[in-house]
């Protein structure tokens, strides 16, 4: 019984369908293909604006080309201390942009505030001798699970917005925090500040394809270039192209994230005051002792310690109805 | 009836179901999945040798990052003029080496001698006012669609190691190349004195994965680093690593490739004495005024313009058989 | 009467003499005059171990191109929050390395224990998915004017080969450190586990040379590359050299630097408990009032504000007598 | 008798005299001292328009931080196969740059042509996988001592302007250029096209710094990031800017220069239909056997082998008349 990580998951059919149904006859290569075409217009129907959408590999890929089209290589980009662009990317920020830096703030539930904010940029002093923000970067729904309301985002969005600087999205699981809110796309996007995004697709039932979002037509600019010259426009991008497609327009990213959101509030309610984070998405942290989660390993789940005393718990769009009740029946008798 | 880009083409069905087959259950996230794990043991019983295989998203990819784990940031990189390195790749190899150079070699069909190299490099000093030739790249089968054999790899692999360089292959159309051959892969290969190669498979009826080969172990540990910051390891790397191993053991990539270079030769031998290069994979270069071309696209042919006077037809796995008959009768009758 | 920065002190005589003696005749360019030649020699004599030296011109150049030489591009330097590289540099070890960032720990009086070196690492698992820690990077004296014992030095380096890691010095006042220690210079740097360091010769009365003293032979291997490529190689490279061989020859990097410690020590004493950190180079810094800092500019002296309630005086191998006497009665009367 | 290079002179009276004077009293560090701050005032003066000026340590310092001004990390720079850009600074615009790339012209004497660019990128297709080209990169003189007209710069900043690229210009030997051509300094910059240069004093009797002269004043606002990242801003600035001022506001600038043409133009002379360049600046190109050249050598004349059977002959501000009269009669005799 897997609690691991959502990007252990497999595929949701609509995402197997539409990639076999993309293998059929001659398609032009890199962004020639017709799939590939449609998805200024999809996303821009989706998001209530137009905008522009440019496919990659990764989530790493998505933050960092991303970032890069906004910071220049003597600039920082403001993230929260647990920002998956920190500490899971591998210093993808400094590759993708040319030697940008990360100043850290400090958050709770790895959700930043206006205040944060300004404490972690209160040292610095704007002159040539310092790296020079020009980002700031949350991440939606954030690395514990939990959800920026739209003021929050718009909040953040003013505050960039006043010191000239950018607001990037990581959505690794925006999907799960749009179903959370149940709020329109664009409130918590472009509409909030946003100028960047990445639309993760992956860790909700796709297979190999994410979205970069661009609201402001300005920074789209030397996306093609950056993209092409990191390897990073697939050449048969009919396979991509696809994958995205399927998700947005049969809505299996919604049914999804719902998924996986329920069962993480199912078990989120057995952990009971064990819980140290609301659940608002697909993860449930728990506080539990060495002896807890061996505990829960000898019944047969599996996922990751945390902090010390803490364990992570993830749910998908798959995650099996049995196992969810399993756990939480775990969860509530320890 | 299309010879554009074996790019455009679809994925061969081996690959589709491999993709499917993995669509099932809980597999470990980023290269924790057992497909991903069996990689190396099948690439090294392909190969003859113990080798590591790495996994990314592109040609452009695998190609800068096998340079990258070989040449220092000031290094170069010899390769022919019409190398895919420094026509279409949009500087990346500078990007994943963190700014090396290309030193661009004359060459006869792209195809280097050790002649051509030597030339290339009669200028340079080796002081440290200038950049350092650090590998030779070449690519098999060529541009214009041309092969090495054993013997001329082996002579490039001695001038290289003789000058203290490695040796690089961008391995684009490698099966064409080895079923034109006929020989073993190791013969052209690792016997012959390549370090790190790209094994294309996305041509050849692969759909969206491409792999670096590292004959030489010392090679591949800067990989995994450099792989993971340049957003190239997929989370769920379990699609990829199924294509490659759909490929090697079901022993599609000949059976593609064969397909591929007999409908090539077929076309080249219809163009007689237009031909520019020999027909030794699955490229066709045809001397064509603009009037021929134009007669050409009039019978429905779709195909690139090269240089002046000059057309590309390229076949692919999946070519139609009577698009081949078509073409080669347009051809004999221009 | 300033006491703003040693770095707006001109240069001390035997600089000036050295340059002018230096400006006769033919020279070899570049790294090919005889006094360059010398370099190696005088600081291994200096350091009492061979050493390989690299002239440059700028500390942030010295500091970030020794780095580079440890740490790859995915690599991490642990520093702590006050650091120079880390306040100062606008980004630049990123720039030499290709992307390395750094990990902040935190210090009293900016200078680093083993403890405070190892929470900073506390969160990091060692895996691909995070940047590598590859160097550790001490001041010397500290950003606050303190200097670490041969001892302290030494502890750090243990933890540092423990690890793995590099020890780093910045050592742009170096001089001012080593005199008021009074131990060899191989006690606080090679000796004590430091593989390359920064000697600055700028704060302390030279003009605009500073020199890279590389311990571990193999880590020189890339410098003369990283330095030409980076516009680091003076074409008159007589003139640097010049300027570091008179500093130590004559002996004036030690007179240099004992005339400012002196003269701190006495601003020190006399700003009593006002005093924030033990003056062990030429560094004071002193709690003040909005008030006070008034007060004492209306007198004549110049300095820079520092943190909320704190000012910074910095003396220099030249600063007056008289002044460090108005300075002392000014702070006494506050 | 040294005809090696014009970088193993001494600087001249007026440079050294001006480092003297800068000598005394504190000044503001980095660019806060009066010498630097008087910089733009007094080369807006000499070029007869308003500019931004920056010193930098090196050559390719100035050259490849002006480059990285003007050329995105994907983009390509056009010059000649000759260039210093290309040949001597060991990859340095790709470090400063973030990956661009070089586009080699051929030329005749290192002198590009409007029909050399063209040819050059005739090959480059426009689209997203290639680098684009963004600026044109001229060397006055060039670097076989050849001197391009106002006619000629112009023509070349037409086409630059015509394609979007900006047009660079490496002046190490702009002096040189200037005094043989007697026109106004802005004949051959901004009116003729030139957006950044490099003005060199230090192969003209300099010391250690060099100028780059910005004439759109879009492009300097990255500039003071850039140089303080790659510790390029000096923290004594006063010593790099005495140095500039006293060139041109002495006149230091054009009698250096007129000293080291006509000892060259004498030697040019003598060297007779040996000459293989028109000598139009300090350097003098003359076929020679190797037995002339041992010839040469044997009579105490030190200069560096060229291409097979060419040697170059370099002239100084400072080469004794004696010498030049000598190697004049050497060269009349071989």
């Amino acid at each position: 019984m897997y609690f691991g990580s959502d990007n252990a998951a497999a595929a949701c059919p609509e995402v197997i369908e539409a990639v076999l149904a993309a293998n059929t006859g001659v398609q032009g290569a890199y962004d020639g293909d017709t799939l590939t075409q449609r998805l200024d217009g999809v996303f821009s129907d989706f998001f209530g604006r137009e905008c522009r959408v440019f496919v990659v590999g990764s989530g790493t890929a998505a933050n960092c080309l991303g970032l890069a089209a906004m910071v220049p290589p003597w600039g920082a980009i403001v993230c929260s201390r647990e920002a998956h662009i920190q500490v899971d990317e591998a210093g993808a920020p400094a590759f993708f942009s040319g030697g940008a830096s990360l100043v850290l703030a400090e958050a709770t539930a790895a959700r930043l505030t206006v205040e944060g904010v300004r404490a972690a940029v209160a040292w610095m002093r704007g002159d040539v001798h310092q790296v020079q923000p020009a980002a700031l970067s949350i991440t939606q729904a954030t690395e514990y699970g939990c959800v920026y309301t739209p003021g929050e985002v718009a909040a953040l969005g003013d505050e960039a917005k006043r010191r000239g600087w950018r607001l990037h999205l990581d959505g690794a699981r925006f999907a799960n925090a749009l179903v959370h809110l149940g709020c329109a796309p664009g409130d918590i996007t472009w509409r909030a500040g946003v100028d960047v995004m990445s639309f993760g697709f992956i860790k909700n039932g796709g297979m190999s394809a994410e979205a970069i979002v661009v609201f402001d037509p300005a920074l789209a600019q030397t996306l093609p270039h950056r993209k092409k010259r990191a390897g990073q426009m697939p050449s048969k991008g009919r396979y991509a192209a696809a994958q995205l497609l399927a998700m947005i327009e049969t809505g299996a990213w919604a049914r999804n994230a719902r998924a996986a959101n329920e069962a993480a509030s199912r078990i989120g309610a057995a952990a009971g005051d064990r819980l140290l984070h609301p659940v608002q998405a697909n993860e449930v942290f728990v506080r539990a002792s060495p002896e807890d989660s061996a505990a829960l390993r000898a019944k047969g789940f599996e996922f990751y310690d945390w902090a010390a005393g803490e364990i992570r718990l993830v749910t998908a769009w798959d995650t099996p109805e049995a196992h969810v009740q399993a756990l939480a029946a775990a969860l509530a008798v320890l």
